[in-house]
């Protein structure tokens, strides 16, 4: 009765270690200002709860394998308004991103098989694969070239005959860079003269900063056929335990495989599709707001970043977060330390240890990763928190 | 740019053909009586959306990986008031009874192993399975003895070293059959003496008729380590849309594994949660007043085809289903005949062929599965309909 090799060989969560370390910190009486998870503070827009409560909600009763048709009609209209066409069976309904990257995950790979990522990367990236028997392969990425994508044949030569799709994350979780159009046509040349899928998981999409604009890969033509789009109302409107996402695709046959998916697992919960439908319903310039705010938060970041002596790591562009290059040996141990042994005025900070976004072995000792999600005094109060911590860490060690 | 194998390979939902045919039905005007899914028609509780609506949703965060404490706290409590007892870290809440089968096969099976189950049996059992190669093996069970299990030689027999599980729901979907405590006893013995997990999908709980007692797999002693329980509150509270289950062991090890796949996709709906809170704290006799509405389903559904010559089945204990031997040569030609040619008075009903339960090929060619979902004046109208029906088919054939 032995559990199985794939489940064993699991990765726990990279933070998981910190939690309790964290608990017994707060049951001392310290204040932990949390810039490790992407839990935003920003309210749910409203409308959200409204249309539940306006449901009609006699019996619960499942909604369809395929998503709710209101929900998937807002959707299509979303993405119109926004100048991309989808039609009704190129948009299925997920629990979360996370369902509609592991559907994309078994319908594009046989156990052994590959898909290339950019490292750093989210790290249940590879809960969605290795739980399917998908092996991920890293584009090293760095800190010191704001994590953007090396040349072509660097990543030409990861490719073999078990490699099936490129995937990524754009903005990038952790990094919060945002892939140029050149990055982009580049994916789309190598996707193509090598035949693979591209998953695109565009959950950070609108959250770019100082002008700049994330494109979506679905503007791009001539990968209609390839292309594998993630989507989710979690970070854009604010409500993550919703856990409404969307995978869209343009290849008909491959839809129509992903929805035998969808039927196994029956449906996604029918309340929290009524409240995604009204979200992304809302005017297109909401996510303008939401991206105003988090951009104040990053300059709050960035500036005391660039203020620490040996800190590396550009400014991001977008999503919530930033990975930067402290100067110290092991990020993980400097966040333990945080947690289990410093406070300042009775506060300290909790961060991501970034070792744990990258594949392979050694990398990013020496990184965290920041999420900017709390009110600007918070962030501020945070940051200095941290600058003055790696000022008492480096004395003592 | 091909498609994964284990994609491709999957089964199309078997009563999917149909939905066109009976789409069309009602466009000519026809009312169709839907004996096909498990839909329950009886209200959910009010205490579930009262519970959302006075839920502080400011922000719809992440829920915990793991469940919300306050849902766990009522499973384990209920089950305690239900003689059964489970710790905090022995239940995991899940998206549905489904995503707790498909935790289940992967932290079972490695690619390629194989669960053993009785047939009929579910047929997302299928998916849940294959979508992560993992293998069914059915054990054959038949209308003429109840749809009880075969003697123990004839399991035993099925077994080798890819073997790693036995899974079967108890009530059974979808035979309705309940098994004996001897049965369960062989499950057991079988388990301990061939070292395999079992997987109890107890999701029809508590709907057992005539005084019968459906016990759960965890009174059993000497099986703590092995035994996989799948819990939902979809049937046993009319809550299918809410998407909450429960997967739960005393195997520690196997818990702290399946947590990383609960981590991998974050965490379940938080608001269906808090409703399903308010669900599993509801008195236990709720569970009798359902029971006793499906056991007056029951009779009428068992009691027409009774009146029926030819028509091999035993009296269904439990759950809401029946699977019917019908005098036909071939019950998918009749379902359709059901719904494109036929009608009586203007209505008809829709029933799932039963093929699709079985795993081998060619048996339930002539079987139907009857969900007794609606009202008693509507079940007699369309078990009527039914037996009319089959005189009409019968004579022009």
């Amino acid at each position: 009765m032995k559990l199985s090799d794939r489940i064993l060989g699991m990765q726990e969560s990279p933070v998981r270690k910190l939690v309790p370390v964290a608990t017994k910190a707060k049951k001392r009486g310290i204040k932990v200002y949390h810039l490790n998870i992407g839990q935003p503070d920003i309210e749910t827009p409203k409308c959200f709860m409204e249309a539940i409560e306006a449901y009609d909600s006699k019996v619960i009763k499942y909604s369809f394998s395929q998503g709710e048709p209101v929900l998937i009609d807002a959707i299509i209209d979303y993405y119109k308004r926004d100048g991309m066409h989808y039609e009704e069976d190129e948009v299925l309904i997920t629990n979360g991103g996370s369902e509609a990257l592991t559907f994309a995950s078994i319908a594009t790979c046989n156990p052994g098989d590959e898909i290339l990522i950019p490292e750093p990367f989210y790290t249940n990236y590879n809960g969605f694969t290795s739980e399917v028997n998908v092996n991920l392969v890293p584009i090293t990425t760095k800190a010191e070239t704001g994590f953007h994508l090396p040349k072509k044949e660097e990543i030409v030569k990861l490719i073999n005959e078990k490699t099936k799709a490129i995937l990524f994350s754009n903005p990038g979780n952790p990094t919060g860079t945002i892939l140029t159009l050149e990055e982009m046509e580049m994916i789309k040349e190598i996707a193509i003269e090598h035949d693979l899928f591209i998953i695109s998981d565009e959950v950070y999409r609108k959250m770019a900063f100082d002008g700049l604009i994330s494109h979506s890969m679905a503007e791009l033509e001539g990968i209609e056929d390839r292309l594998i789009l993630v989507d989710s109302v979690s970070k854009r409107f604010s409500a993550c335990g919703a856990r409404i996402g969307a995978i869209m695709s343009k290849n008909k046959l491959l839809m129509k495989n992903i929805l035998k998916l969808c039927q196994a697992r029956l449906c996604v919960a029918t309340l929290e599709q009524i409240g995604a439908a009204a979200l992304y319903s809302m005017p297109l310039d909401y996510a303008d707001h939401i991206r105003d705010i988090y951009q104040k938060r990053r300059d709050i970041v960035y500036e005391t970043l660039m203020q620490i002596p040996g800190v590396v790591c550009e400014k991001p562009q977008g999503a919530f977060y930033v990975v930067a290059k402290l100067p110290i040996e092991d990020a993980e141990d400097f966040c333990l330390w945080l947690l289990d042994s410093y406070d300042h005025e009775g506060e300290t900070v909790m961060l991501a240890p970034a070792q744990g976004f990258y594949a392979t072995e050694g990398l990013g000792k020496n990184e965290v990763r920041i999420a900017y999600v709390l009110k600007e005094e918070e962030m501020q109060r945070a940051m200095s928190i941290l600058k003055e911590a790696l000022l008492v860490y480096k004395q003592k060690s």
